[in-house]
């Protein structure tokens, strides 16, 4: 597993230590595992970090002492390793109470009730002047706001495992015909997945053959594939840690004219949307631009999910390339007229699903460029008939 | 996917409301989805359930609608669908406000402080006489407690799982040799799993050879399975949602004498932990004889994990089969001195690790019957030479 480069991890952690300083923060304690990983390259499942203006320490436990003393902390400007003994929190605490830390943040969108309320219970009376409500900080977005914008280490394994699962799915394109289970597609998908470089499949592969392509997010069953069948297939891998996402959808026999013109306004969405990415352009531009020619084609409330989502160390982040729409408590933040900036990752994911027939998504993956949008995956966008 | 018959359902709410009571608690907000699923048989990705003594509510959006109606509201006694609109948390609120409830408990284990923070300033002041603090009562284990015990239903997916691994065990053991690179073992594997009976891999698979067994969640890499090898192999499988879970290692070429004690201190290890498995016997009992056997043999320090993980619709649940310890928050609760009864499913899985030349690890799962302990997993465990 590649390591980022010791200059590019520098310029993470002082895109942190920007945010702790504007939100006067003394420390931010970052406890979701992808965010550590993106500040520090530590790949295993389980770690707390935390950041100061001159300090930046991880906890973690015995299974993962010796892969970050030889992999993780010598190409990591200024990495500190704790041992956890005997829990995570308990340690945590201990460190945060040694330090004279007034204002400590933590990632209150990734920190339980249950864990919070332990530490504030232990940090309490710990922080000068501030008896009462104790030196924890909710903080959001403090680590993700710098990662929606991709560095050149992160753009290269892009490049690398979109070529990679164009692969992928070149080779199960050439294989999927009738007869076949979509569970047994959906197998053959994993293997090959596996087998083309990826360290896993991202998410659970869809095989949603006919009636079942008319669901979004079916899962593969026993259905047989069979003449007059549309065939959704979605899929991903995790390349060195980043996730990328592809469908295709297939046409099992001749398709019948509602299919194909089904499929054309999909394809025709798609195109528009990645048409209107650059650098300032609003991401709901792009929703805007797939949503206009479904509902020109009388698809509009076909086409029932948002246009794309960011990728990166997890499989859905930000930007969410979704309608715009007023601030909905406890969802992503589309609506907020985001504009993107070179470096930005996402999928370009229109669908239109009838109920009862079926559906079509025809989706990839783009790189916004300083002056326009790089598709990272590029097998062939024409109906397939298989 | 079978769901659990309405009766069993039945009495799992049963349960969940006799713990209510016990609480003064009016409602309890199940946010966990595995909690969930064990309530209505919902196995889809998002989902809210509200349960109240005359009350079961399910909030659930679009993509899971029609499965809800027509798959699980109608197993499901008094379950209500609520579509969430336009988005969880919202829907939650509005449902909550509707009710004179005055203390409704919420699962602080399974909230990130984030959304109980904005569930909080939602409902605050529409609860009678607590117009501060709000009606949100942090509550633990309400539906974990019940789920240890594993009913009728449940136990007849782990005898036919447990069947199914041990299938899959056969055929991978057969298969490994000299020559493979662990990642391509570990691809046959999931592909095994995958094509013998199972939705997924329950976890990644650890194939770790030589120097690499020596760390109990190794990954696995590019290296080659050579001769003087051990190599453990740890994988499972889900199977209508729940997750069995094996370990065997092998020997590349004879092993010389140092594999083969360590082989036999692992072997003797597991059976003195099972042969005290029955109801009444202590979580810390189990565990202290698996320990005990390998101190014998001066490898005390070499095992540095806990004996044993409850098996059910998540991998590691209850209950921790650890040493006895005093509480250690943030932590399950081992050294609370649990005690087994008929119907709990769990891994039995010492191990021994040297830093340097390797390591074993033997792992099978099994179910305490009403007069011992039944073993639901049994592929020989002599040490197999490759």
């Amino acid at each position: 597993m590649p390591q980022p480069p010791a200059d590019l991890l520098k310029a993470r952690h002082a895109r942190v230590r920007a945010a702790l300083t504007r939100e006067r923060l003394d420390a931010l304690v970052v406890f979701h595992l992808p965010n550590i990983r993106y500040l520090t390259g530590f790949a295993g499942s389980a770690a707390i970090l935390v950041v100061s203006e001159d300090d930046l320490t991880l906890l973690t436990d015995g299974r993962y002492v010796t892969d970050v003393e030889t992999s993780v902390a010598p190409g990591c400007p200024g990495l500190r390793l704790v041992k956890v003994d005997p829990a995570y929190d308990a340690t945590l605490a201990r460190l945060l109470k040694s330090g004279a830390r007034s204002r400590i943040g933590f990632e209150s969108a990734h920190l339980t009730v249950t864990r919070f309320e332990w530490l504030s219970a232990a940090l309490r009376g710990s922080a000068a002047g501030r008896p009462d409500s104790g030196p924890l900080v909710g903080a959001e977005r403090l680590v993700e706001a710098g990662r929606i914008r991709k560095d050149a280490f992160e753009q290269a394994i892009f490049r690398r495992a979109g070529a990679l699962l164009d692969a992928v799915a070149a080779h199960v394109l050439n294989g999927v015909k009738a007869g076949q289970r979509e569970r047994d597609v959906a197998a053959d998908i994993d293997d090959r997945i596996r087998r083309g470089g990826f360290e896993r499949p991202a998410f659970d592969t869809i095989v949603a053959s006919g009636p079942h392509a008319a669901l979004p997010h079916a899962r593969p069953g026993d259905r047989v594939l069979q003449a007059g069948d549309l065939v959704v297939l979605d899929f991903g891998g995790v390349c060195d840690g980043y996730c990328v996402d592809i469908t295709r959808t297939v046409s099992v026999g001749e398709p019948g004219l509602a299919a194909r013109r089904l499929y054309e306004a999909v394809a025709e969405s798609q195109m528009a949307a990645v048409r209107v990415i650059r650098p300032g352009a609003a991401v709901t531009d792009v929703d805007e631009a797939a949503r206009a020619v479904l509902e020109g084609h009388g698809l509009g409330p076909a086409f029932s999910h948002a246009t794309g989502h960011g990728l990166g160390l997890e499989i859905h982040e930000e930007p969410r390339v979704g309608p715009r729409r007023t601030d909905i408590p406890g969802v992503p933040p589309a609506g907020r007229d985001e504009v993107l900036e070179a470096g930005v990752v996402f999928t370009v994911e229109p669908g239109a699903y009838v109920a009862g027939f079926g559906g079509v998504r025809i989706e990839d993956d783009v790189l916004v460029t300083d002056d326009g949008v790089a598709w990272l995956t590029g097998v062939p966008r024409e109906l397939r008939v298989v």
